[in-house]
């Protein structure tokens, strides 16, 4: 299964922090494309593995993260509307 | 065609004023769905003058944009992993 996840972190309160251990656990399952945005092929069970890593960082009422979901990646072009260069994959 | 549209705007200089009119621009061709994120159904024409309108705003070296395009939204299932919140539709 083709994934593509988007996270939102509010910087209030412990969202630095937040925002580096969401980071961390996205880039052990998912390649990291740009700040919020990454990508990769997972089965459904590391699938539900990272959403529950994940979850327990992710404040309800501030943050919000959504995965697009598809069977695979053929149907899915990617396009950098300005140039590709992954600019915080050094982000730690 | 369907696309996931996913911009992330550093917030030196006029990063908030760009930040703004970027938002202000996918608003009339997209629905938004997290903060940095919009989702919709474009014709090629409607894309490319998407694109225009944005490129104007996005600075190079600072701000980046990605485009998820796929022939329709069938293939692709959203998952919100925590509440599904639009938290900042009335951004301005």
């Amino acid at each position: 299964m083709y994934l593509v996840l988007v996270y939102d972190i509010n910087m209030e309160g412990n969202g630095p922090k937040i925002l580096r251990n969401v980071f961390k656990i996205c880039k052990k399952y998912l390649t990291h494309i740009q700040n919020s945005v990454f990508e990769g092929e997972l089965s459904e069970g590391q699938m539900m593995q990272l959403k529950i890593e994940i979850k327990q960082y992710l404040r309800e009422d501030m943050d919000s993260c959504i995965i697009f979901k598809g069977r695979n990646d053929i149907w899915m072009k990617k396009e950098f509307v300005i140039k590709e260069e992954d600019k915080t994959s050094t982000f730690l």
